[in-house]
């Protein structure tokens, strides 16, 4: 069984691995409050080029998400996303949990505008409503696209007329950033959010994400709203070691590696399909594609393949989701090419 | 200054004025849990057809909105509502702030109907998603319409294709069973929903609702939730003795008496308004209508007469809201529609 | 069957009644925007000494304790209260429902002390406990007891070195301000505390308490938290008119009538019971007061009676509750004390 | 340095550690459905001798006790915990954070009894106040004592005179059921609670517990419920990997091995503690201890030594806290006997 399911069905890749492994036997403090911690905190900083960022250590990508939230909004606050945000649609309610509602709006690909930002606050407006107050994107989206620098600028610029947050959830940001046509980089983000995250579970890590807070009212006793929204990990220098070997060397580093290759293997794939005759749903630019087949090939794929069956699309045929992560190779690429004809 | 504002913009009912003064002195058990209070409970439960009804004095509409969907919800399960809904729209987030996600979905007239539901499921379909476990409706709606006997049975029979509750907010019930064309009964709702509740605020009564329990599942407890949710009166009985006096006399009851009387000064309003030649937004049949007026008259209209203004239409005009209440008398609506011309 | 059973268990003083019915059918305005609550505000804020104050129209008590610690606290925050506290035992959870601890502390007679402070911050000290941040006290205690000026101040001081809030929930506040000894005003309060709320339903009124924000910080955005926390009453003129009957003439109005007439009638049943040779649990100087008799008395008692059975005390005696109203009459009084014999 | 900081200061146990590396280039698919997990499921199931118990894998410990409290009560209902409990004190409020109040109570030992139970409802008890539905206790607490089986039994049959939950966090299990007297095992445990996890993360592991629910009540939508509280592992088969190799061989296995070695070595230290002339507070029997030291002794360990400075105690001494790690070796225990003379 060849597996295009996930970007996080293997363990970590071999080179994080080895840092584990390396750093096992020694002995530090918890709860993120130790060397190994410090170091990645360290490469990060020089990274996105902001010193004085409020870094962070995380357990998972729906929990940072909850946390960040929760920390910059007061109760009747809410949180604008796209109608295929992931708070919206694949946390559980855990946002609403917290107490806050998501306002979901429809998009064309995903990915919201400063339109969608008027929309908002023209049906919230008063005191019997919330008070729109975070933007909430994803990068790349949940369908596969990404954000140009001119548009996240665009975003800034409405938020600030709006006196609203822009958050970015970063689950896939090493995918986002080495996709073709990509022209931001991670020091753009840090100039233009108050805060993002640095996925590493959908990127090679084994396990954790990286919290980088820019503003300081979100920032304040943001440890404490971790711990409260159950996103605090006892060795918290598990994603110290592993997010140290994901960026040290800069615009070098595997975590761009990585996300290149995922991004090359999903382009192959893609090919592979079109030249087989297939089109696909949506404008996905990077490790994950959503092919449309026929039903009757579908039944045969899933014998030899792993994947997500999407959503419906007409009386004959239907979309799946392709993954590729880091470990995706080019022979298996192949095998599922060759299993279309 | 002559009020359209809303229909609760005066005291009390001169006939519930006068209940309440009159049992003033009595001493009762607070809390809903007093002679006052049960005998509402019998005329309420006989008007309705159900004996096994259970049924609650509560305070407000947010409170039994709030109060009656988190006794039927557990955590991760959901509310489904029009994007009109006073729950998405018009309670600052009160049932998310309770942890319940409200999936609000757009409509035609403010009516869900079974297709929507099917929509929702579609959607949240997996243990990532929440469970869409409760439809609310709204009769009337927030813009006037109201729900046919064939359309509550539609919702019923897909509710329980679905394993959903069906729960009607009632806040204007009064001005929606005495709705020309209606074609909906008291009983006929309880027979229908697993929960409702009859709306005292906006028909006439100085404060109060009454929720009304038909599914032991969602009774559980209740007083409990009510408790909890901010929503127990001390003075119950006050609750009470307006119900009394609201639905003695069943289907000659005051309480239908002032719905007729709120629609009938609206339809003349509107009628008056169609005479001046000018335009409705949405299909209103009870006592909220919704003309759409030149700018300029709606600014002279502002020096004698207090009502809301709704939404912008186009460049010259834009969409009021006028509202009747029980003490809405005929020379007030002559007045306006003198002032249109 | 006379009652003893609570100080909520007639509608309204008659002069409240009265103000309720002359105001009944002027049009106003809902949610507290009106004339008649403004009237009310102006009242307050002469009578308070705070022309700065920001005053809010309340349904009832739980949600106004609920609504103020929302606004104040932020999630991770918490409420230092005593283990007799109304927020801690008889409001079912609803401050943890909006997602606060309360950390309930041992007290000798209801009231806390700085001690009281310097535990609770023993306890939770660091990143993985919540921070104490808000004192609750209730005044009169809910076992009837009043903090004097003295104790009020060191409050505040203990809570000035913890960067605390102070908040005092006045459900009885017209009990505390006129028992004998007391020696607080109502611009004590305002001067000392950062909220505080006037209650009117144990005081003579109908429904409705008065909140009062005195600091900035819990006064931001405070509409929105009442309408979220389901305590925006649509017709807010309602406490307005009511609180404008009890405060206009400041001292000698009718609240402070009210509250010393209670208090009156409570210290000639607590005379007639201990000549009558019994003792009571707890000091109440108030309109609760707490006898400790014959379990076979009791019952007896309850053919004619209506009171609270407290708690049990020996094999042969227990504790009951009995409260004095508005409307307790010296005959009453009389005929209690008549019966022990 | 020296760690006797906490039991979770290093990576992994080596054979956990080699398990993760050997696993680490399989495919599977996400959250805990993937073979890895099931047969970590398999040999648990055989070890607690309940074929029924549903099995989940989970990040951590905090995560597992919210959601398994959220999961099992209604919004009025309350968990029971002891004042030491690390529910109460050190999850920063997340228990209340999803809505529901500890009631914490005053013990001895950091064990609750039937007694506690009774208390409890005796000030719980109406309408007006939550239901105690759960029972909270650790097995370690979390100061180092264990329960016996008497104990055990006891508790479970008060909660059934209560019809109350009866949950264990074992987030020390290990060392718990390893302790010198200990007569429970994981069968008996699994016999007579609702609902208890094993820890990994303070047992040898890299991260992660296991829970596992008794009772179809708290099973019913669990897996929602872990996602809603953010406790979703992507790549759960990282939890289930660890724990087929702690539990394999059961009885003998690598878990119980880890808890002998830490109890073993805490034991050592007290020894030479004691025989140096020192004292302890509380009556620790596993793998954390309280030495009671001089002041300024305190301040010489620190500079060799890493521990965590419990609480004060008199003038001149205070309470510090030593714990074992699966790491621990005999001759760090030596060096810091060595360093007290």
């Amino acid at each position: 069984m060849i597996y295009f399911r996930s970007d996080y069905s293997q363990g970590a890749h071999p080179e994080i691995l080895d840092a584990l492994v390396k750093s096992n036997d020694v002995h530090t403090d918890g709860y993120g409050l130790d060397p190994l911690s410090d170091e990645a905190r360290e490469i990060i900083k020089e990274h996105i080029g902001r010193p004085d960022a409020d870094i962070h250590m995380m357990i998972g990508g729906t929990s940072t998400n909850v946390t960040t939230i929760a920390a910059a909004l007061r109760p009747y606050e809410a949180v604008v996303a796209p109608l295929t945000g992931h708070i919206y649609v694949h946390e559980c309610g855990a946002v609403e949990r917290s107490g806050h509602k998501v306002i979901a709006l429809p998009t064309e690909d995903g990915k919201l505008t400063p339109a969608h930002i008027d929309d908002a606050w023209l049906l919230f407006e008063d005191d019997h409503t919330v008070v729109p107050r975070m933007l909430y994107i994803s990068n790349t989206t949940e369908i596969g696209t990404v954000y140009s620098k001119a548009e996240l600028v665009a975003l800034r610029e409405a938020c600030d007329k709006h006196n609203m947050y822009l958050y970015m959830d970063g689950a896939r940001l090493g995918a986002a950033l080495t996709a073709p046509g990509n022209d931001l980089t991670m020091k753009d983000i840090a100039s233009l959010v108050d805060a993002f995250y640095i996925g590493g579970t959908k990127n090679g890590a084994m396990i954790g994400e990286v919290a980088i807070l820019l503003n300081e009212e979100i920032a304040d006793h943001y440890r404490w709203m971790i711990k409260q929204n159950c996103a605090m990990l006892a060795k918290g220098r598990l994603v110290g070691v592993q997010f140290t070997k994901l960026l040290e060397g800069g615009d070098n580093s595997l975590f761009y590696e990585i996300g290149r290759h995922m991004n090359l293997m999903a382009r192959k794939l893609k090919e592979g399909i079109e030249a087989a005759g297939y089109g696909f749903s949506g404008q996905s630019v990077t490790n994950q594609i959503f092919p449309i087949l026929p039903k009757s090939l579908i039944e045969k794929l899933k014998e030899n393949f792993f994947f997500y069956e999407w959503a419906p699309y007409d009386e004959d045929n239907a979309v799946i989701r392709l993954v590729t992560g880091f470990g995706t190779t080019e022979a298996e690429v192949n095998a599922f090419i060759a299993a279309l004809r």
